[in-house]
């Protein structure tokens, strides 16, 4: 007998038959005699009903009332869940995350979760009873709620996984796991069955968009197993079946991970560049340029600088596309001068396309046969960033779909 | 400066656009000088959706999980009130019930407030803040959501009243006030300017569905001053104009009010009629008779039992229509014969017409002016019930609306 918890996303919340599956899924591991905790996401489409609902009254709503609206939706669909559960004969309560209590910071819309009492989920699991605990929300320390943020309740189950030192937590999700790239992309694409986290992190954060990035640093903190696997399958599916299918992000770089030196290629197609050339290579100029993007609340991801030549450099950095005019327009306007700054220039087309394992650590050549392989189908490289587990290219944006095609083949990403 | 409460219905609340004029309205208030707490429902229809939902998963949905969905509602209906207010420049947060906090009793469903902490509330009124409460729920002892039943936000804002001591309780709804009958049954109702409590309290249960009883009861017990009046007027209007409008429920039989003898006619529609016949007159034969009525959760409302000839007697009630077949056929299967009665008899169609009126304390002949009045309009009664100011009869349901109007006329309530 283990303590597993599962998770649940809106689209597997997504209607009262979807509720029922889940309810279904559940009561099977209840009966193969585990203790199940159940974080639900809100039904699909409710969060953002609501969101928008708030924009149409207020068009820069307060953020600590848009976490009291948005909080309901993960309470109702909680609620539900746990009457399915009922229905299947199971006992089940549902809690709100004040009521557990998820204690979280107090940054609204965006808080981190600081602790989670356990005694009440332990002793209502010690009675028999499946615990339904709502995702994507907490309480601050002056009893206001808070939400996590756009994907916080994988983060909520990866947490309460930590604090009941659950077994494993099973993220169920709309598709089987994490693969070297998106099949849409590359239909030689394969799942993997296991990832470390770091190349989680790393696949997360580029644009893979499985599981919210924090709750990959909360596994990895806490080093917590986590599964994603698919909500789509026959609830009643064989219990050892359903263990082993997914993907398992773990800790260890083991044996079998060896032979592999990349695990995967993430992308990010919808980039843009921005260059402000020439400017004065002085202390303090990255913040002068980067400083009113901030401000703006534009995330910044690649920063190039060149070794200045004459006592000048080019400064290069990527934006979400949305942000891209905005971007550009506050540079050209308020920065150009400012800074001494020769010109500003942009590309709003750009795409990311990045090789991700850990057995880049250890394997030389990775770079330089990446660099081949692009360089053999005619893709100009437009910006380079490297980390320890990934690199990362800056291509124009009609050659990335070719780019990651010809990676996953050059790195033998659909053997195996 | 005056402590007000205003209490919004699920109608008032119903789109953007209404929230966005009950935020003009609480604003005035406000920049008036008062100091507002807003108690406002669900958006109209959200209450009924979640509760579908949870039906559609569990037939009998277990009350603290619905509990913990309905009260979601007010919580969304309170955060996007809050944005409304700060839309029209003033500082407001929104509280659930569990956040104020408002304590209740653990009966699901169906809670009763047991009390209201106000420190919280008198602190941010003393920062010039509007505070938006929900209605219609609390938290019980163990912390779990209870909501109050329908109509509970009624109560929720005249308890707030209370506990603050507010100078008046201000509940806004589709209708401008309490009439001295319906007027879709007879076009002379006209809107009475004060009623007493007790009056209010008859008028509410025989029918006169304006405020949810138990509020009245709650406005009673501590004397809180409230009024109902329409939310549908302009927002803006003139503040002494609001102030005078609609009816307010008072607790002293002012002066003002001695000439009248009866303030309304109120009516129910649709019930029904049972009659249990020649039942041994035995101590428990009610109990017997009743028990299972009250155990299949059938309300019953007038209860006649007749002096008993030859150690027989014929016992009869009301109730609901939509409750009639099952109560006729548990009397007629299970009942009867254990009691040893020698028929049941059952009328689905009859109508309860009442005439109420603290002056009747004071008044003989209400009786037999209300009797002599139906009978020369050739209506036949078919039970009398009498309380201390108000009398009611059922009579056929045909002759119901005649019933009201000629009794609206002979009282002279179409005067004044």
């Amino acid at each position: 007998m283990a303590i597993i918890i599962h998770k649940y996303g809106g689209t597997s919340m997504g209607s009262v038959e979807r509720i029922q599956n889940v309810a279904k899924r559940v009561a099977k591991w209840m009966r193969a005699g585990h203790q199940v905790v159940v974080v639900p996401s809100a039904m699909s489409g409710e969060t953002n009903r609501l969101l928008d609902l708030a924009k149409e009254i207020h068009p820069t709503p307060n953020p600590r009332e848009l976490d009291q609206i948005a909080s309901t939706g993960e309470q109702v669909s909680s609620g539900l869940l746990a009457l399915a559960l009922h229905r299947e004969g199971i006992d089940a309560v549902s809690y709100a995350g004040w009521q557990v209590t998820i204690h979280t910071d107090s940054a609204f819309t965006k808080a981190r979760i600081m602790g989670i009492e356990d005694e009440k989920i332990r002793a209502d699991l010690n009675l028999g009873k499946a615990v339904v605990i709502t995702g994507f929300q907490g309480v601050d320390p002056n009893g206001n709620i808070t939400t996590l943020g756009r994907g916080g309740s994988d983060t909520s189950a990866v947490a309460v996984a930590a604090a009941l030192k659950a077994e494993e937590c099973l993220i169920y999700t709309d598709v089987d796991g994490v693969y070297t790239t998106d099949p849409r992309v590359c239909e030689d694409a394969r799942r993997l069955d296991k990832i470390t986290f770091e190349e989680m992190l790393e696949m997360a954060s580029l644009g893979s968009k499985v599981l919210q990035i924090r709750s990959v640093e909360f596994a990895g903190k806490y080093q917590v197993k986590t599964r994603v696997l698919s909500s789509l399958t026959d609830p009643l599916i064989a219990l050892e079946q359903e263990m082993k299918s997914g993907t398992l992000i773990t800790f260890e770089e083991d044996s079998t991970m060896e032979a592999a030196v990349i695990s995967g290629i993430a992308f990010a197609r919808d980039e843009a560049k921005i260059t402000v050339l020439s400017v004065p290579d002085r202390p303090g100029i990255a913040y002068q340029i980067l400083g009113p993007i901030a401000d703006a609340n534009i995330d910044v991801d690649m920063i190039i600088q060149n070794q200045s030549v004459d006592g000048k450099t080019d400064f290069t950095f990527t934006v979400p596309r949305a942000d891209y005019q905005k971007a550009f327009d506050l540079l050209k306007n308020s920065v150009q001068a400012h800074i001494g700054a020769k010109d500003i220039l942009g590309d709003p087309k750009v795409s990311k396309v990045s090789v991700v394992g850990v057995g880049m650590r250890s394997h030389v050549g990775v770079a330089s046969k990446m660099f081949r392989t692009l360089s053999e189908e005619g893709i100009n490289i437009l910006m380079i960033s490297t980390s320890e587990i990934k690199i990362s290219v800056v291509v124009d944006e009609k050659y990335m779909e070719l780019a990651v095609r010809a990676l996953h083949k050059s790195f033998e990403l659909d053997q195996r």
